[in-house]
């Protein structure tokens, strides 16, 4: 038995990188014009306009921001794990300036590093912004990616392995975004999911959908209903564990930035009501 | 510490859609000329020819064939399950037939339903096959594709999934089929190949590569040694675990085709005593 859809936009947020053609000032007032007061932030919509312009921006419109996208990559050499550590301070700081209510880490990986080594070396980077982060009143979500990106984006390829290291550094502003695209097939995610929430890990729930035909692992993800995930069942696993938070729409496709954006938003936002 | 080189290609088997551009009779002269004695057939390569004639040139060179590929489908409506049945068993005929020793299968999925029950409707499809499996001398061996085939081509994804349907089988005939391209990311590797191997259920270890800048989900697969797999590392796994059986090389690779055969092979033998 399934709950019911979502009758309004009211907990929609979407990521910028889903209208990537817009830039920031044209995302927020397209966002607006659609009824959707979330957007979650990429570094490349933020960086033509600097922290305060685009803060400026966002607090005109009055747009929530749940997320800004992305810090991580803390995996490498010892100067590039240095120089990573740097860069997601700074990624923290212009998550405070725009009030972001968290950062999202896609926490890198090395071709050739034992995964498990690689994640220790996550568990170690984010340890190192931890205090910087508490300064910031920002949260750190670890975003389990699906395994095709194992090569060299993430190590961390599942909720059991995101949750190995926000337990081991015990501190509640470390824990996790749950994006459909990357868990959907995991058969431990009910359990999962209801550990992450009853420690109140869950920081984000990502939405979009996976295309049994998808032609590219990484520019191909579908709309909410153009493909095959459970999302309405997903999301019944993270409500039930206390998630009640923004639903952001996190959609990286080639085909559907080749419309006109605002026609886009019309189908994201018909589609987070019918399908999420 | 990782264990020595191979030294020879007598443990050497390549799968024939590797070379799929050879038709049967070419691959089967190409392998010879290469030095290799081990040959997985496809069944769009036996098809051509018949059962009959592909026996006789598969046994005139003298070439042992581990596995014939590939089975399974098991999910879908009534009668789909028992078209893939009636299909399942033509394929054990066939394999047979030419002398394999196992059937690999590539379980299914269908598109919106829940991969548990999918895995249900799996074991009940090879549960279906199991006599028939049986006077043919036929093993099966279950494939755990990755899970960027969830979607539409298998509901298995992982060692751990395809132990809890042997298990359940409990039958000598019922293994797996350890493709390092599907499972080099897993967390459970190890001790999931341990277990496998205690009970003697490793049927098959195939190997390839996975290139971080894979460029399609299906025909992109790295030679060994062009991607980021320790594939000497779950060598020494499955080899700990008791596997001692032929090593096969399936590479599906659109790039690798486009090349003169006869080259490429060169590629993949020289890789094998390399990589593997």
């Amino acid at each position: 038995m399934s709950i019911a859809p979502l009758t309004d936009l009211s907990r929609c947020a979407i990521h910028t990188f889903t209208t990537k053609p817009l830039n920031l000032a044209q995302a927020v007032s397209a966002y607006q014009a659609a009824g959707v007061t979330g957007i979650s932030v990429w570094r490349q919509h933020l960086e033509p306009y600097g922290c305060t312009e685009a803060a400026r921006i966002l607090a005109d419109a009055g747009m929530s921001v749940p997320a800004y996208v992305r810090g991580g990559f803390f995996t490498g050499s010892e100067s590039e794990r240095g120089a990573s550590i740097d860069d997601n301070k700074r990624c923290l700081d212009e998550a405070a300036a725009i009030g972001a209510d968290q950062v999202v880490l896609v926490v890198g990986a090395t071709p050739g590093m034992p995964l498990a080594d690689a994640r220790n070396q996550v568990t170690d980077g984010i340890a190192a912004c931890l205090d910087h982060a508490r300064g910031c009143g920002v949260k750190l979500a670890i975003e389990p990616l699906h395994p095709m990106y194992a090569g060299d984006k993430s190590c961390v390829n599942s909720m059991r392995q995101a949750r190995e290291i926000w337990q081991e550094l015990g501190d509640p502003l470390v824990g996790v975004a749950v994006d459909v695209y990357h868990v959907w097939f995991d058969q431990d995610l009910a359990e999962e999911i209801r550990l992450a929430g009853a420690d109140q890990r869950i920081f984000g729930f990502h939405v979009c959908d996976w295309k049994c035909d998808t032609n590219n692992l990484l520019l191909d993800r579908g709309l909410m209903g153009e493909g095959c995930i459970d999302i309405r069942g997903i999301r019944q696993l993270v409500e039930s564990a206390g998630f009640a938070g923004w639903i952001e729409v996190e959609i990286f496709s080639s085909t559907h930035w080749a419309k006109t954006q605002t026609d886009w938003l019309s189908e994201v936002t018909a589609a987070y009501l019918a399908e999420v």
